[in-house]
């Protein structure tokens, strides 16, 4: 785990809470972008090495609509960047950590992803990242 | 908001949960440490430029057991490196965040700090904490 990559943060209004959260940043968005598999339209702010990923659902039936229908607007989930992403599961999985993908899955922002259920991370939905070398594609 | 300083997680048992980060991140917690005025153990956990720190409650009604009656065990707070913390206050409530500390107060691992209400950053707990400057005390 060399760094926590971004934090996600599930929101109702994905152009309302961009302004709050330029205002609390003092900084504007620097990407929005679609991600149609995860059912999700982001935007991006960066803070040191961190991102914060403003996450809003683009589907009444995605992950983002039923986590706030639980829980509400908030923290939705962390990720930390990796640079092996196959040996990073395998060592989670051994450990004991429920690992939620099978294979790594394409994420936003050129990242190959993969979730660790909150039930095996202390109520802490956990997301492993490892950035896709462009040259390989 | 130069950097995100720490990310807080709520938990039920501080020893058991230590020993499940531990395992997480691959690398021991380099810290414990009791905040009686906030009403915590902690323990530490550095991840690239940001701690990870997590927060039993030592008090039955302390906020810390109040989370987690409402919202189990989780994300609870993120927390940023301010240079000024008197001068982020002023900006924040001038842009209509509701600042939760008249003055900053002091946090755990030498921190002068602030939170802003939930309420005003889209149902995220923030702080701003800026290091104490020990040759000034």
């Amino acid at each position: 785990m060399r760094k926590i990559e971004h934090l996600g943060i599930a929101v109702k209004d994905l152009k309302k809470s961009t302004e709050l959260f330029e205002k609390l940043l003092g900084k504007p968005s620097y990407k929005e972008e679609a991600v149609k598999r995860e059912e999700v339209v982001t935007s991006f702010f960066q803070v040191g090495e961190t991102k914060i990923e403003l996450l809003q659902s683009s589907d009444s039936q995605g992950p983002i609509r039923k986590f706030i229908e639980k829980r509400n607007e908030g923290l939705h989930h962390i990720a930390f960047a990796v640079d092996d992403i196959y040996a990073e599961m395998k060592r989670l999985q051994e450990a004991g950590f429920e690992v939620l993908n099978d294979v790594p899955k394409r994420g936003a922002d050129h990242k190959l992803i993969v979730f660790l259920h909150p039930r095996s991370t202390n109520g802490v939905l956990v997301e492993l990242c490892q950035e896709i070398d462009s040259s390989l594609e």
